[in-house]
């Protein structure tokens, strides 16, 4: 997609829903495959550094700052398209995922399998 | 999927990470499609009927009850696999979606899209 300025970000930005903590749910699915790589969360600014950069930004709640992904890793997200849901509440992120997804370096995070009584590991890491 | 008995299903939600208010978001993805129709929420109990009885089930947060996908609508869907991601905080379900999966009957709630500045509807209802 083209990035957007920052005007632009912050007005699609004024119609998501953020939740009390100031954050919305967001499922990265790889563009052409479809396959669903990841659920993180995004805060106002996360998103519209999304928007402006085209590289996809969460926001870590467990480091409570802007998780740029694939800084470290290499592994980043490119944003393909932007997507809200009917209550304004999800973001779905049309991406282009460079290598895994995971931090356990599998493509996806949706790894385990509800299969047989027991979750069962469906993939392997890639990288 | 084969449904579960109660002891397995209460055995896997034993797997799951319930955030502070007891719920886990849960992705719902057409299995053959790919598609993501929607983003919802699971408590323990919802996820132990939705393994027991292959129908869908999750939380209402609005209404505060369990809320029975296609239950008034009949756009119901029926469970697939059941997938749980590396920091076993969401869930992934491969469904069978009959119908539409929106309330406002398009087939995925998904379907605002930021194009030239905007959130552009790109989908119409089905139903």
């Amino acid at each position: 997609m083209a990035v957007a300025d920052t005007r632009v970000a912050e007005s699609l930005a004024d119609r998501i829903s953020f939740d009390a903590n100031g954050l919305v749910a967001a499922v990265a699915q790889q563009h052409d495959t479809g396959e669903v790589l990841m659920l993180a969360w995004m805060n106002r600014q996360s998103v519209v550094e999304t928007l402006t950069t085209g590289r996809v930004t969460y926001w870590s709640r467990s480091r409570q700052a802007l998780w740029r992904k694939g800084e470290s890793s290499g592994h980043v997200q490119t944003l393909v398209e932007l997507r809200l849901d009917c209550d304004g509440d999800a973001l779905l992120l049309l991406v282009d995922q460079t290598g895994p997804a995971c931090h356990t370096n599998r493509r996806s995070c949706f790894y385990r399998a509800a299969r047989d009584g027991e979750f069962k590991e469906i993939a392997e890491p890639i990288a």
